[in-house]
């Protein structure tokens, strides 16, 4: 009697799947006897709306698509576990489900929230003298996890968004007649280390983003309209990178200003802007003229159809050790990814303790950031270029990715 | 002394380098002299900002990549050629130039302007009695183009934009728990071709949007916060999908009405909006739910990196026809894909009256729109699913899709 427990929690990533099916072949190979899956994270648990992922999971194709789905296969939630004094109710029953279900290991896959969650089950059950282990994986495009090299989801996003840099500065040079400036707008609220990556799109073939600004940096309105106008000076199209974060020194949101006094349509209706949409007007009021915001919105965490392949190799990896190390009867610990090499690029799997990662977030270093903090530097260039290369391109079914999906 | 021109005009596409590149290579085939490129299209052929593509294309590899370099490899213009008897100093100059470079095949790839161009100059051609020939080669992502079944470019864009509909919808079912309206806005002033292919998304693995609005049906506001209701009521992820184009039954396009009342934020600036990002804000008023606006923007028509194959095949097919015709002595056209066969799918490359297209616009039939103008129909996905079939992966190198410059 060893049955296995996996959820997925959190916001979605490409790759948060392939973790999940780590889990499930390593805790098969290690003679689980079964896997369940909940529903919707601990939340749904909590509703006991588990699946079998053996019924599900039946050959070699289901789980190879299963790898190449993005967004969480069996749903996610963003449920804040209680503290233990406070509500043990809510860890009781927990633990009396887990018991009912006959579950020895409980593998979470999520970011800083979902480890909170490991580390406070985990606590519970030592406290309680519970033989249950429970142990995290990776996950979040954020790259923002501490004692991990990086985190699974990262690289797939960082493809993507050098990718759509690529090609969106490909389709604004075709226009060298006309100024234009661009802000492309990317996910990370305190972390920058998805914007940097817009820094990958430079090469031989392609002049990348002009300008990159973290939310590691105070933004000052005043220095970036002056290196706008500088950059129109000597070039018509002009690419800045933003992050959705970015905030002056005051720790006022860039995006709160657009906000500070909505407008009021037509019909009434309050009016909503994002950062990169405000940056434009600004920059059309200053210098004139025409701007495009492109905002890459949820794109940048679903688009498997780009995934790295090394991303997927580590999420799956990172998953296996996960369950492995609760099956051997670890517990409080999430898998981490260690830079074992630099050239060639080697990425090692171990554990670390979760007291560690729970709500700490590891920010983009200042010295990977350039002096006037609009752009990175080479070592970000060098510690990210590993984590894009090799291609996982998707099962095409009539033209389109197929996707594995829970009815 | 057989000497080509070609050029490239108008908004870029995934494809309208393949179109170049079939010019080029049937050109060779057919025995051409030189092959010339001008840069940024008319416009730049005005300033002599000639390139020999012979000498740039001096591999099969070459002309591969070209193939899969989204956005116009020569440079575009929107430059509108005026009329002849207006301004007949310009036609004066641009046939010396032609003669002064011993061309007599004039090829330009392009939409309904560039459509246009071709038109006048070879009227004037006639009229003046120049053996110099010009023909057409048509793309646009808009699909809006008479008398061609398809254009190149939009197989491409509606490939993309199925795909990221469905992983954006993947993305968002993972939170059944919490009500979010998504909004994707697709491009489209007046044809809704392209925000109909959110369609294709529709399938085994994926519900894909709940609601389609197209610029071809007026937008009642009403009825669409009525529809939204009833959907909130079955389920809690909705994902919309709208043209920037849609406008109500005055004409007044949706958008203007998010800017009729413009906000000026804690600087004083003037914001800026678009459909999409309007429509949640009215839907956010409405029912007080979570929503999200998804722009995709320029990406729709530069994602080489998700190009459709057929699109590829035919691009590269209707240039070829093009300098074929031109230099077999025909002037006045452009190249036109026919749906020769439906079940398999087969398209013959035919050509046109250039008259008949210039200044023409092709829109989504009335009986391919739901009768509530909030969907489309089977007949538009039978039309549009052969068109997105077959995968041009991009040349990779060093984790990102590799493209042919022109320095």
């Amino acid at each position: 009697m060893k049955n296995v427990i996996v959820g997925q929690s959190g916001g979605p990533s490409s790759v948060i799947n392939s973790s999940l099916a780590g889990v499930y072949c390593r805790a098969k190979e290690l003679g689980a006897d079964k896997v369940y899956g909940m529903r919707n994270g601990i939340q749904g648990f909590l509703d006991e709306r588990l699946v079998d992922l053996g019924e599900i999971l039946k050959s070699e194709a289901e789980v190879e698509m299963l790898k190449k789905t993005p967004a969480a296969f069996l749903g996610s939630c963003r449920f804040k576990l209680p503290d233990a004094e406070k509500k043990p109710e809510v860890f009781e029953k927990i633990f009396a489900l887990l018991n009912k279900y006959e579950i020895k290991v409980f593998i979470y896959i999520g970011g800083n929230d979902s480890m909170d969650t490991i580390r406070k089950l985990a606590d519970y059950g030592l406290a309680t003298g519970s033989e249950i282990r429970f142990v995290g994986a990776p996950k979040t495009i954020d790259n923002d996890l501490a004692e991990t090299d990086h985190t699974p989801g990262f690289g797939s996003a960082a493809k993507f968004i050098a990718t759509m840099a690529k090609e969106a500065i490909r389709d604004e040079v075709v226009y060298s007649t006309n100024r234009t400036i661009y802000v492309m707008e990317i996910m990370g609220r305190n972390a920058g280390w998805l914007t940097a990556a817009a820094a990958l799109a430079r090469g031989e073939d392609n002049p990348g983003p002009d300008l990159i600004y973290l939310p590691e940096v105070p933004f000052d309105m005043n220095a970036f309209l002056e290196k706008v106008g500088a950059l129109l000076k000597k070039k018509n199209n002009i690419m800045i990178a933003v992050s959705e974060g970015i905030h002056d020194d005051k720790g006022t949101f860039i995006c709160e200003y657009a906000a500070a006094d909505k407008a009021v349509d037509a019909f009434g209706h309050k009016q909503m802007g994002g950062t990169a949409t405000y940056l434009c007007s600004v920059c059309e009021e200053k210098f004139g003229c025409k701007t495009r915001a492109i905002e890459l919105s949820t794109l940048q965490r679903c688009a498997a159809h780009l995934a790295s392949q090394t991303d997927v190799d580590e999420a799956f990896a990172s998953g296996a050790k996960a369950v492995e190390a609760a099956l051997s009867g670890r517990t409080a610990l999430m898998a981490t990814l260690n830079r074992a090499g630099e050239d060639p690029y080697r990425c090692e799997i171990d554990l670390a303790d979760v007291h560690y990662i729970s709500n700490v977030e590891r920010l983009v270093p200042r010295e990977w950031i350039s002096e006037d903090g609009d752009d990175v530097t080479e070592d970000f260039v060098r510690y990210a270029l590993p984590l894009i290369q090799g291609e996982s391109w998707p099962v095409m079914e009539n033209g389109l990715p197929k996707h594995l999906v829970l009815k």
